[in-house]
């Protein structure tokens, strides 16, 4: 199973979570572990978003860096506000 | 439309923004732009679990307190577990 | 060692972990060195929000609930506008 | 002003906010007030850590990039693993 394989395998699971929510919520489910499972997507949602930052860097900013110039401050650029993004959401 | 159907349209939102994240993987789209919608995910799902958590208090908290004495100990604590769970997702 | 001394007393250091990072920024330390030390600050921090927002709740709003009426509506309110701030910081 | 000076202006405003919600928890004030101080700080830490990320890619991920081999792959490890937990704390 490849990286990309691995991402999709892990989508999956986490849109089950998701309608797992919509049907916890559907059947007015005790608050709390509601919450519980919706923290629990979080953390899965942040774990995916780490790892295709990880791969972003050493594939897409690694390559621009090599080739040096404007192109490298865009990606540079491009990545920290991807990061402030995601720090703040 | 009342809170809880419009939790549950929140919810079918969400579920339809992480099929659309999949897809962005499955067609090998551009990094930063799945990263920002994995962001957006993140801010959708932490609206409804603050949505969930006000109405958890203004009602089972509430009645809770009202009643007093371990029942309501045992309410606080479970709602602040619950808060520090979802600070660290 | 009563809970306000224990809260001065982690603020305290939490101060001295600031004024640490002060210096390592001002002898240019290393930035990952600096980072690991920022996210130590802000895991401490949390830490003490969280705390102070469970004793928040076990006393002030707990009374406002048994008082009940409108005054209890405007503590539960006030106290998710600072959980949402704080979820959001 | 250099970048240099800019951080350690800010981390100065940070130590004396952090002095400020020990005074604000030392004289009792109101716990909400103390929790919106505490957010306030976390955001501020947040910009700074931003910003150091911000500049580590920009100079050492930049100059490891260009350098290749072995080195290049410990620092994208490195920053990576500091974004992780950055975003967990």
């Amino acid at each position: 199973m490849n990286d990309k394989d691995r991402y999709l395998a892990r989508l999956k699971r986490i849109e089950g979570q998701v309608r797992g929510i919509h049907r916890m919520v559907d059947e007015e489910q005790y608050c709390i572990d509601i919450l519980t499972q919706v923290s629990a997507v979080n953390s899965a949602l942040r774990n995916v978003a780490l790892g295709l930052l990880d791969d972003h860097m050493r594939h897409c900013v690694r390559d621009a860096a090599q080739s040096g110039g404007e192109a490298a401050d865009a990606k540079f650029q491009e990545v920290t506000d991807a990061i402030a993004r995601f720090a703040r959401s």
